[in-house]
């Protein structure tokens, strides 16, 4: 079975996104009335990803998808916890329900209802709640709710601590997800969520968070960033600052998903990273939704090249599936149940 | 001959950097009195390179290289330009006397003294010293004085044009090259460094500055950051967004350097980069000192890896020289009146 970990619920209705522009036209106007999220038929959220991430999934060969909602659309820069609250709960309950349309093809992963510094209290609290009320298999953290000017702490810091308790307990990973970037020096797509990457696997590197919490899980998406590309400067680096070699001191907690957007880049991911860390995404529909004119197939299938590698069937089979039932145990188990 | 685009001056004598200490501490203690730059011997010079660059670079098969003072010490964050102005001018005599003992071995690039937000009056004057007077070849450009902080505009923004306009008169191109992070969230040499190539790389994605500005080039340097590993993200984003395509929008202006300390990240920058894109250089001493203990040899000998590309000589010497020769008119002259 192919399973797909990184896919963004980006053409969620209009309905969903117009209570969104409530809610930041309440919080420029307080004299407006609260946004009453709006009915929404399951004809329209059928429509909406049959369409398109469900079309994709089943023409590309892949079997099940990891869904989340639109990561740049979670704006964890609006400071107020209220605001956050809601539209994570709205955003996440439409991920509960295009997984009870199509329980065969989706699991949900969630928004966590961050803002910039700000307590994670809430973000446990909704994390808990799609984990045992709604079943998802994982949630997407931002290391940076400011938007693109990283005004959090690192997240081997203390202040994420009462999150990762919750993320052990519940037994469910994160991915290091970055939201929209508010910084004209960042592009969103282009810049600011592959640095967020990048910086990330650092923190990782620099700390010893999984000493602490050694069954701590996070997914890098989009390749590892700038890391793979780089792995020999990570290592070196390592080395200078007395840390210890990357594969037990990260890279038993630490995963990558495949979201490169053409064969060599795959193909250097496959060459430097143990197999076991790496697991098959495609972030459709997301930040590349074009076709290659020099190939004439879609940037984002990235099914394609992970077929084309040189790899053992057995290695194949961890990058597909079984390395995603691994990190996500809770998907597993539903796999496992679905089969009986 | 082999010329080496990317080499510090991360070795300058403890007096240089004591002249820096006395800087700072009269910052925080303005009754203290102006700091006076301290004699240091030319014997004290060659000893600070002999034994480190020098020698490695010659070790290694090296001709040339093009010398600038320490990235991370550039500490443009603090804000006091008459403080930057002097340091950037003590960095950079310090860098002309380096080249004026070993002229056959080294070119000058200088820091700019800049600072979050300031004018950039002081970087273009000290960047004419520098080139008409000194005879250095380049500059490095920090797209992010803040430090880690992204305070300033993209380098597309008309703020930059000045300095843009002083370096196409002079004809010498810019290194974009950040200094130390004061971001905790960022490392400086596993973060800040490639996250500012990234974003750099998609600012002139983005932008049209070579519409406006033909004549005027970029190295970026670590091997472009992530960008030649997520090639096919930034093609697909370029179509996406409604750029051009990128070898005429970016790459006409654009080269990456070899500042990639593992032979698969120098194999893929071959692959999918240009030849005439890639300048060879080694950043040493730089971020990553040591020995990869699993092959012996040290992680930033990037000669060998480029040794090991399977490119026919004529690109070999396009990496090695020739593109160098090109992007550094200034360098070529230099090289052809010696040859004379």
């Amino acid at each position: 079975m192919i399973i797909d970990v990184h896919g963004h619920y980006t053409t969620a209705p209009d309905a969903h996104k117009e209570f969104r522009k409530q809610q930041l036209a309440r919080l420029a106007d307080p004299t407006l009335p609260e946004p009453v999220y709006p009915g929404i038929s399951d004809d329209v959220i059928r429509e909406s990803v049959e369409g398109n991430q469900l079309r994709l999934l089943r023409e590309r060969g892949g079997d099940l998808m990891i869904f989340s909602p639109q990561a740049s659309a979670m704006e964890h820069h609006i400071p107020d916890p209220a605001t956050a609250r809601a539209w994570a709960r709205a955003c996440n309950d439409m991920i509960a329900r295009v997984v009870g349309l199509f329980p065969e093809d989706f699991a949900g992963a969630c928004q966590l209802p961050q803002t910039p510094g700000g307590s994670l209290d809430d973000s446990i609290a909704e994390l808990r709640r799609c984990v045992e009320e709604l079943e998802f298999v994982g949630c997407n953290l931002n290391p940076d709710p400011s938007g693109g000017h990283w005004t959090s702490p690192p997240l081997t810091d203390e202040y994420w601590f009462p999150l990762y308790e919750a993320l052990v307990e519940l037994d469910v990973p994160a991915m290091v997800h970055v939201s929209n970037s508010c910084n004209p020096a960042a592009h969103t797509l282009g810049a600011h969520y592959l640095n967020a990457d990048t910086s990330a696997f650092m923190q990782f590197l620099e700390g010893d968070l999984f000493g602490r919490f050694p069954a701590l899980r996070f997914v890098i998406p989009h390749g590892g960033g700038a890391v793979p590309y780089h792995w020999g400067r990570y290592r070196g680096l390592a080395d200078r600052l007395g840390r210890p070699p990357l594969d037990g001191h990260v890279m038993r907690n630490v995963f990558f998903d495949t979201c490169v957007y053409h064969q060599p880049g795959i193909d250097l991911l496959a060459r430097v990273i143990d197999t076991d860390n790496i697991l098959f995404a495609s972030e459709m529909l997301g930040a590349v939704r074009g076709v290659d004119p020099e190939t004439g197939l879609h940037w984002d299938d990235t099914k394609r090249y992970v077929d084309a590698l040189d790899l053992p069937d057995e290695d194949r089979r961890k990058v597909f599936e079984l390395n995603a039932r691994r990190v996500y145990p809770r998907l597993d188990a539903r796999l496992a149940l679905a089969i009986r």
